[in-house]
């Protein structure tokens, strides 16, 4: 089992980036602080306006470009990393494209081919640029989607610990109360329960009450919940940098009327979510998961209620590929970890919203998150 | 004076960033959620995969472009702002090439020159070069930093309110103790009591004790502060987007003693210090600044030790033009604000580093920070 905390894990995985760079006729790799740079050297950079790079060749050393008094904090590297640090008078780009010229597969890097990680500041990309006019500047996330999308069986632990916590969290708040507490002050105690439990959490947990469930990215505002209203919760945190994400819709006060819209649409929901889930195997392509779950929402007349994707691949993002969306024909596999999270949304009325956390196996989908999909009444 | 909270403030920054656009030869502004997109039109998006922009032309309807669902989420926008919204299976990126085709002073948009926002993800601005080949894509930074570096009467009142919190806060954790506490325990209290007093905290305050002092920006960690301890503290947080940043250097148990390398180089620091603020004024320019600072501690035979410019602009981000820094010839304006912050850092004995908040009235300097500058010593 992969350790994380092992430096081989990371000159694994920079081995790994340099053969996906082969296979597509890369010629570098160049990485800016991002979940990509602390996958590939386990070293968290906070992005800033001073330029920090990873250039990955094919072949030959890879470079650190850091700022010269931040080389202290960067943690123990592979030996083939080595650290360039540029001092607060220098170009980096410059030296980046020095180190282009002198490494490249081709005479001087003039027409080299460059990959770039998809989250790097565009006025870093714009200096490489100006620097290399001559090289071709592309998507990196061919390569660096190729290997983060495939947890181990380490990162899957953390997927699964993560998501724990998080139902834990569910559990916890449907004790209540929700009537007469802010949308706000609800989301304070979540983000509270989670990081009592060890989680870090960036953003507001979502609740949308009322007509605001109708709002798939609802901003968790000063509404007053109150009996009689359908409650979307989406939270979660991250577990040693890897995310949790959870949503459960919550009825105040009473259970649905039966026959009802909302026990309908409930139902509708929660019978999408757990169809994709029985669906979800390798070989299945995203827009064929997605196809499962928009299909039934269609046949039962609310399909165009259901306005967005399936759902996102999760790890040390919390959004990451691969994406279940119509017109993606990525095939599932073994190892990617993705959420499952139909939704329908009655604009003026309410909205349902029923996601877990999954990854799959060599044959089926496991669910990291556990709590009841159940209808659940608060107080 | 400006109030932030209408929507005609908004108008009249996207009308200056039209004037830039024209001044310098620019047809259009790219800008993806940032501070430069909070400061254009008052909506915070957070960044995300699926992509939003703010497409502003020269003339004509400016285009705020977002996904479908999140189109809801959006604040009230000046009259001149139009909503793109885009599908789940649409490509952005296409859409904006056609804003751009349609909408340019060159026929089909073919040659136009695309001002980028420096923050925006690379990625987005691969696709967007990849559907206008012919398209020119610079920095638009000559565009934004000419608006946000000069802040009006009602932004440099939050940067002084914020200041004054950060102040607050340094009075209250110098009651102590210090001793025989973490690093990491004292900067989770910094956090807690920067919240209290109603600042948003990203990022841990940096805490720097003994030797670790000698790193400028050391990962505050498990280090136990003891007696002849020198600690440096760089904390602040954000009021209403805007933020705070300062830096003391205290004393652990006691004065450092008359004469001490300790006391000649805390002098020294807080001397530069008040010497750079001292000099601050339209006209000077950033490297002059820095060279102010520079120079006396070079001429006290410690120049190798300050390694880092003398400061950054502050606002709406914690680092933004102008920069301080040797080879900046920008001339210092009334309504600048940034840090002044020299430090010496002497490897493996011990750091000091003094920064204010200061902005610039029409004629000298005014600081947002005022705790004491003084030799303190904690407990």
């Amino acid at each position: 089992m992969e350790i994380n905390n092992d430096i081989e894990v990371y000159s694994r995985r920079i081995a790994q980036a340099r053969a996906q760079l082969r296979a597509h006729g890369l010629d570098f790799l160049v990485v800016g602080p991002s979940a990509d740079l602390y996958y590939l050297l386990g070293a968290h950079i906070r992005p800033s306006e001073r330029m920090s790079l990873l250039l990955i060749p094919q072949e030959g050393p890879v470079h650190m470009v850091v700022p010269a008094f931040e080389a202290p904090t960067l943690p123990h590297l592979p030996q083939d990393v080595q650290v360039t640090a540029w001092g607060e008078t220098e170009n980096p780009a410059r030296i980046v494209a020095s180190l282009v010229a002198g490494q490249g597969s081709k005479p001087g890097g003039a027409h080299c081919t460059m990959g770039v990680g998809d989250r790097l500041w565009s006025i870093f990309l714009l200096r490489l640029q100006a620097e290399l006019p001559r090289a071709t500047f592309t998507s990196g996330s061919i390569v660096l989607t190729a290997l983060r999308q495939i947890k181990s069986a380490w990162e899957i632990d953390l997927l699964c610990r993560s998501g724990a916590h998080a139902d834990s969290v569910f559990g916890e708040i449907i004790l209540g109360p929700f009537v007469g507490r802010t949308e706000a002050d609800l989301s304070q105690e979540i983000a509270e329960r989670l990081k009592a439990k060890g989680l870090a959490v960036e953003g507001k947990p979502i609740v949308a009450s009322g007509p605001n469930s109708a709002s798939p990215h609802h901003f968790t505002g000063e509404r007053v919940m109150q009996a009689g209203d359908v409650v979307v919760l989406d939270f979660g945190g991250t577990l040693d940098g890897y995310y949790s994400d959870i949503t459960r819709t919550v009825f105040v006060g009473a259970a649905p009327a039966d026959n009802s819209e909302e026990e309908r649409v409930y139902n509708l929901v929660a019978g999408a979510q757990e169809a994709a889930f029985r669906a979800a195997r390798p070989g299945v392509t995203c827009e064929q998961l997605d196809a499962v779950a928009r299909d039934l929402l269609t046949a039962a007349g609310y399909g165009q209620y259901f306005m967005h994707r399936l759902g996102h691949g999760i790890g040390l993002d919390g959004h990451e590929p691969p994406y279940l969306v119509q017109g993606s024909i990525t095939p599932l596999q073994a190892g990617m970890a993705f959420s499952i999270e139909p939704g329908l949304y009655l604009p003026g009325k309410f909205g349902v919203r029923v996601e877990d956390t999954v990854y799959l196996t060599a044959d089926v989908a496991v669910r990291a998150n556990n709590a009841t999909r159940e209808i659940v009444v608060v107080e």
